[in-house]
């Protein structure tokens, strides 16, 4: 059966390319993106497939099921854009000011609609079921997931698998990882009130400049006092903000920055000796300091066995050597929501041009070739998983 | 002799208070107060005495010589106003929206005319010479007192008196100080410039953020450690600039703020010590921090013998319960360059109204009868002086 | 063949125990080993294996051939003990006060003997060659690894095994893990020469403690800012020491600590940067600062495939669940000489006995029985080496 | 009168040195002056002169009734010697191992004793009572004063003056200051309980020495911060011990240091702003941090009227220019103690020998001609005092 899919999926490659393009000149930002949507919508419904929008927000989800009963296999490409200028000097550029497909997810839109197609196409022939999960929101927390789990996609759901193209990863390659492998990326501000006055009378103020200093120089310790040094935290600062004329003393400064973990145990460990620290401070300059933590994303958990298996269908794919073991990511990913309630694996499908960017860049553009061997994999994984 | 001249500044004590106001009416910002230096000009241009204007740029100096000779005594007055919004609710409130009289200088001009034209009244009576100095721009650096004495202002002088009406001492008492009355009023920038990068990625950046924080610790530990603690210094930062998105690692970050002292040593010191703990600093982080320390005046440092010949004089008027000695102030003043040059002494004079405001604020207003007070005090303190 | 070799072992266990007994109540410190390794090299002496003793100091080396060509099998145990008194209430308890076997040496040195005895004995029917390594002084920097290398202990070999009995591990297990799995183990020592004086006049002096202060808060931010989140690192200061009169200030300070790190990269990035960030507070503080890095161990660093060539043996003698992957641990060991020069893997035994003590504590005692089990892993990958 | 009391002090000048030299050979320490003080009773008593001893410990108090009612003036002098071994080689060097004389006490005492006997030859001619408080105990907080005081040592009294010979300041020189004088001397020590462990895991321990650095970092920032830059205080911390194995993380931390203030309010403030600190880096770090502050002597505020009246006194035998007004000291002296309850002064009389060394020196020494200015200047305000 796989190979009837890869020829399926080989003749359907230039429609790919046409429908990646034409998302990639209409991008939508995160929780606006409901032409998206009906565009996604009215794909399955032109083929008669089973589609329900509207799915804890902006969310397509679409059920192709086999001949016979089998296992849930859920496969998810998410669809928003970012507020990016394209500055690309291609013909099939974001027509949207300031709006573009800067992470590739249009990509991975097209992947996914014309292997939902092919295998629609061999049901008959196949065991099981076959969720499409078309997510929108993922670039802005909360996210779409945590909503369209809410609202169902995932019921019945036996595993999840999900891709994202990767533009620095050569073509021809996939990564893969057990356990964590992208970071969850918490917020945080803080505001500290001290009480202003005369640079020239300190005594009559509390500084929030130096309460500031002093809280930095503290926080900047945790990582390396309270973290164990096996395991991975990041607490970045990127912002310190008291602005005043020279000879005057700050009445208040704003700080704000992020952290990112992979454990829990570390990540609920950060926010509260962030808390402890913060208090400390507060104490000891006796001033008022607020300290709101903001947490986004959790880390995105690869399960062992779905991964290892992955990892199996990919090597048959692409070849042994192509199949390799990647590092942990310190971004975020909502597909972490996913992977708390069934077990799945997240991986990336090489995807590096000729001249390539960073995720995120206004030049980012990905070698549309990926998008194949994304929809081989995520295919073969399906199709494959009624077998275990 | 000093009760006649009493007896005339009673008499002009009225016109004192129109000029006042004519001058509170009409404030001029720092080295754009044409107008005023005309008016100042014209006033003794109309009554014959002798007066040069453009001194050293908007300054004014006018001379009456005395019947007989005797020593050279120069009084000064600045006459400069601020860009602060006038909000006081009085008929004689600023009609320039912006430009305020909120420190008093429109007073120390009034009184020091109608003293020179009481003196000019009396001098075939009066031993010496009389040198009335009326100074544009005291109130931003570099001031007008450095280029009014590069114009010969002080030629000849053989002391120098000045006072500063202040609207937070009581009307009635006047304050003196031998030594260091106002400080040396430095300013300073430092821009740091690290390497910014994803805020999940530190190790690929150099925390500006985190090096502007240790700077901080660092300079203020110069007043605890390098400064002998008799005497005084001060070292303030007003402001930390560094905005980033809350993901983001600052690429660089501004800071600014003042150092105050009393003792050239010490202003030395300060400045050279910062040097250093900014150059360690960027070694210690290898990164660039530019440092640059902008002189602004000197200290105001009164003469002995001048200071208790004035504090005599003050007592004979007031009587020596209102007479007090004072403590050192933080705040500059360009009277200091006068100091440096010639003996002499700067004094306070109480001008507390009902309802005070401290200077530069913008409902500053003084009781007006305090220029009677201080004109009394300066031309006592010039007629006496030629009996030393 | 290896059904035949754990006959022998099983048969052995009493000697094991009466070998690991003896050198237990007869330990001796590093490099201090004489008696024990007479011993080791009598043990083969008597059996007639060829063996070289004063191998780079004390070490001792034995070869077995075996009946047919092959490859060459390092296997290595150390044989050193502690300076520490053995408080234990047994039977076999040391009899050199302020000297024991706490860290399981005597252990490995028996399991090492029996387990050549057994191979020497089943030789004819064996391919390749065995050289078993005794190695003295793993406990003390710089290690007897590095000389016995020098002194030719691997010539030859293709691949070398070690394991350590672990105390904390249970009866049954053995941990594997590829790539780093103990740490490079450095120390440093600081020392600041300020300038002291009365605690009442800081002016005049280099408060060497304050310099401290500055210098523990920027190196505690070298973790957190200068490595990769995603690598290891830990920086600790274990002494800091300044000792005056309350009312003096301190001339000089003493630090020390260590540095533990897996990757060569940031081993050298932290030795790099503490030295940037102690000459820049020197600057800082124009004072002197000398700084000593003394590299230890390098990283114990598991190759790959041996790795898993072991887990596989180890499995097949134990059963898969009980052959765990561990994770990497901040202590050190010269096992990481050998295999920066061969391939080989270094492994965990459990030997955790009812009441469980941590290795170098004065109570530490293991289960004897994980020797026989340490045994046939060892030998077990030994033989089925030659199959590869 | 006093004509004749410089008269006989002047032929009393060679016993002063006889007194001076017997105490400088038999040096006894603070609260240990058994000796010192029988000798100083003994020698009152073979005058006749009234005296009792035993005075709230060692002191010794003698009283002379002039012929005619007075006021009564107290002269004071201090009798104990340090713990320091003399290391000059004199004739008259201590005989005392590892005691001395390293402060000038014994010249005080040499003075005063020389001085009530002439007064007490003058008696008859004299007004009021003169009584003669010879204090143990000044090195050696709590000092001798408050207990002589509670013992009645003041009853009486209308003003009281001291001296002190001054080894740096040149012979024939007395100095001089109203106000503050010599600082309040006070302790602290700090004890912070955190958590050990092994260097190479800080995640399972409270790092005392990195909680010791926040604090010695903030610590610092009170002076800089929290005191008006007009007035003064020094915090030095003179101890951080925390001694551990390289590869140890420090259980606790110990420090030690003194805060240095004159004003009451900065010294109230300087306590209570380090107990915040404290307890503000305590609560950061979840640790335990005891700190115990120990008042020592207060600081030594001479009386307005008393200080003028002294330096004319002082003016009348040495000239004008040689009564200089001098800046204060940051270190403690218990004549604070008297001040606190009657008007008075305290003033130091030049001493500088030809090769002088610091007070505390083993090598201290005095030009011994000082003793007798000390005694005129005394005697001369004593009986002057009658006439105020």
């Amino acid at each position: 059966m796989k190979e009837q899919l890869y020829e399926k999926l080989d003749s359907a490659y230039e429609d790919m390319v046409v429908i990646r393009r034409h998302l990639h000149m209409n991008p939508e930002l995160s929780f606006k993106e409901e032409k998206t949507a009906q565009y996604i919508h009215d794909f399955y419904a032109d083929l008669g497939i089973e589609v329900r929008k509207g799915v804890g927000g902006n969310g397509v989800v679409a059920r192709v099921s086999g001949g016979r009963p089998g296992k849930t296999v859920a496969l998810r490409a998410d669809f928003d854009a970012l507020p990016i200028q394209d500055e690309k000097d291609v013909a099939y550029k974001s027509t949207v000011p300031g709006v573009m497909h800067a992470c590739g997810h249009d990509g991975h839109t097209a992947t996914l609609l014309q292997l939902a197609k092919a295998i629609h196409e061999l049901h008959e022939d196949l065991a099981g079921d076959y969720v499409f999960i078309h997510q929108h929101a993922e670039e802005f927390a909360p996210g779409g997931a945590i909503s369209m789990i809410e609202d169902g996609c995932l019921d019945g759901v036996d595993v999840i698998f999900g891709t994202h193209l990767w533009s620095l990863t050569p073509l021809g390659t996939i990564e893969y990882l057990t356990g964590p492998v992208m970071a969850a990326a918490d917020r945080f501000d803080i505001k500290i009130q001290g009480a202003g006055g005369h640079g020239a009378a300190p005594h009559q103020t509390k500084d929030a400049i130096v309460i500031g200093a002093q809280l930095v120089m503290n926080l900047q310790q945790l990582v390396s006092r309270r973290v164990d040094p096996i395991d991975s935290a990041v607490l970045s600062i990127g912002s310190f903000v008291a602005q005043n004329a020279f000879n005057v003393i700050a009445d208040s400064a704003k700080l704000g920055g992020t952290v990112r973990t992979f454990n829990p145990d570390i990540r609920h460990l950060m926010e509260r000796e962030m808390k402890r620290v913060v208090d400390g401070t507060a104490l000891a300059n006796d001033c008022t300091i607020d300290f709101e933590y903001v947490r986004g994303y959790p880390a995105v958990v690869n399960h062992k066995a779905e991964t290892e298996f992955l990892k199996t269908v990919a090597e048959g794919i692409l070849g042994v050597e192509s199949v390799v073991e990647s590092t942990p990511q310190m971004g975020g990913e909502d597909f972490a929501y996913y992977l708390e309630k069934v077990p799945g694996t997240f991986f990336f499908t090489g995807a590096k041009p000729d001249n390539p960017y960073p995720h995120h860049h206004p030049k980012f553009d990905i070698d549309e070739n990926a998008m194949l061997l994304a929809a081989k994999t995520l295919g073969a994984a399906a199709i494959d998983f009624q077998n275990l």
